[in-house]
């Protein structure tokens, strides 16, 4: 009985981002998923809110900078800072984006006579769908502290953002992912979430792409896709869940990786030029990433029908209240109906059938 | 692929403890058993510390008694309560203590009409052998809490204070537990981790001993006893892991108890008198509880016991520090080497070999 055989390589994760009491968002969605593959998390709390945002009222305190640096000094001082990997999400300031990159840098340097010892997985939570949910001074503390991460996961948006491409056609992503390898030196980039029939694309509207690239030895991009069926229902903390899953799967495909056994103690695990897209570590993850949510995301949609369903038939609609409370508090029942059904499907996340592929990406 | 063979009946957690970044105390540890045994765990956070206090130096904050009671509002506002169980755990002053005990007798309130539905568990966090490590009027504090528990877990030193009697002999115990029992009308009672030995039993000096109790309806305990084997090591943690393994298990127990279906809808759950101590569900679960902690403790041992060799071989005795120094780097490193081993071990959180059994507790 050993228990193990679901889990990945031995990996300690810092991840820094928000906390939630009720639900799963940030540091509370990835420290469960990460710990159900068999990671070790510390976690700093950027924020402890009651709930995530889409309930459209918080109550909590967010933490400052200043607070986020003595965490972690608390652990330097006491040798605990042997992580694998960094994790970051959600960061309330530019002074915290600036602890974090300090963190980040600290770590790096920690590990400099170990290369491959130590990756950065960033989420540079900054907007979506054309706007910024941020200070605007949060975005150049990002362009500043990425230059030290290993691998970005922005949305579209963020991409834009960060690379000053508008990607308005298909052609436009390439050159996007393109622009942050070379404005950065950021080896491996995901652009998560991209409905490409909105691009001129020919691919049905139901179908959402997430687009990675490990960069290659001249600087160019090594691009791959993959396809998954979009679900009808505004997920909270699907982002911190996908980064999450890609610590865990990243690592393990590269410390599995049997064609190059010295990937694991390359700097940055960036794999040689002659591995191609739909091969690399980040591909293979990438398919194991999004089988597990899409088997998570699809038992959620079902449960949350069947809250609202036996909900409806408790309702009462004499108590008095006005059209505008009524409405509230529906949507009140439907975002608690929505939260992910994670800690009943863990086995999903563990062991995923894999039913996406990653194929090569060719913009034109 | 259900992935659910190994869980305890649907059960959502509030829980109110400390968090750590490093390491398993509190709520880090409660949180992460619970939900791998099925539960959905709220927490509210009672202090943000990098490390617990083993260690011996810890940076953070404390969650002050308003903040504790914003994020319950927060939740309330929002329809968020509807909760199982309460685990309250440590709390950082006796406005905390105060705000716990609020919030415990909201949710008593909400789940009035439906008895059984509702149910709070708390660990009197106060002390250890013969002293406090909680500010005087903490004490007080949780002798009004404690009167809306179900079910409360106090150490031999916290039974103590809470009955006003001093153990000194085997007798005292059955004596403090038929105290707390009547002073306070608590209907389940676990005095953790006795040593019978020390006070003039027969008992091995390497026997601990749990003793708990489920009130009979004349007032009278009905007591139990699990005798477990010491392990020689300081673990941190382990507290907080009996309770939270406790939700899981009575839960569990209360709802599959064939001989008494009615028992989930009686309120605090207390069985007939015509159940024997042994029978109780407080005592099966106490032995499923601390079969899984063994096995975890045990490979916890010899994970450290291996970490330890390991620095060993890579340490530097001629570094210029003092002995001093030296001393406190080995109390830091010991300490670290004995983080309680969960991640890789949720096998035997989730499907215990139950090697320990309950037996009538009869002091004379």
């Amino acid at each position: 009985m050993s228990g193990e055989q679901d889990m990945v390589p031995e990996t300690k994760v810092l991840a820094i981002a928000s906390h939630v009491s009720y639900g799963f968002v940030g540091n509370t969605m990835a420290t469960y998923v990460m710990q159900s593959l068999g990671c070790e998390v510390a976690g700093i709390n950027t924020v402890h809110f009651s709930n995530h945002t889409g309930y459209r009222q918080v109550k909590g305190t967010k933490t400052s900078a200043q607070e986020i640096r003595e965490l972690y000094q608390g652990l330097a001082q006491s040798y605990l800072t042997d992580f694998d990997v960094l994790l970051s999400g959600y960061a309330p300031s530019a002074a915290a984006v600036e602890a974090v990159g300090d963190i980040a840098e600290d770590l790096k340097r920690r590990a400099e006579s170990r290369p491959g010892s130590f990756f950065w997985i960033l989420d540079p939570v900054m907007g979506d769908l054309g706007r910024l949910y941020v200070n605007e001074d949060v975005v150049p503390a990002y362009k500043k502290a990425i230059r030290h991460a290993d691998l970005i996961l922005p949305n579209q948006f963020e991409a834009e953002v960060l690379s000053g491409v508008k990607i308005s056609t298909v052609a436009d992503i390439t050159a996007a992912i393109s622009a942050i390898h070379a404005t950065y030196s950021i080896p491996h980039v995901i652009v998560t979430s991209i409905q490409l029939s909105r691009l001129g694309s020919s691919t049905p509207t139901s179908t959402l792409t997430v687009i990675g690239s490990t960069i290659r030895s001249d600087g160019s991009p090594r691009l791959f896709s993959v396809d998954v069926p979009a679900l009808d229902c505004n997920f909270n903390g699907t982002g911190d869940m996908f980064a999450a899953l890609m610590v865990a799967r990243l690592r393990e495909a590269v410390f599995t990786a049997s064609t190059t056994p010295q990937l694991k103690s390359t700097r940055s695990w960036v794999s040689p030029d002659d591995v191609a897209s739909t091969d690399l570590p980040l591909a293979t993850a990438t398919e194991k990433v999004l089988s597990s949510m899409h088997y998570v995301l699809e038992r959620t949609m079902e449960a949350r029908t069947a809250e609202l369903a036996a909900a409806a038939d408790e309702q009462d609609d004499t108590d008095g209240s006005t059209d505008e409370q009524r409405q509230f508090r529906k949507h009140l029942r439907e975002t608690k109906a929505g939260e992910v059904r994670l800690i009943r499907n863990v086995h999903a996340l563990r062991s995923p059938k894999v039913i996406f592929r990653a194929r090569e990406w060719q913009s034109s």
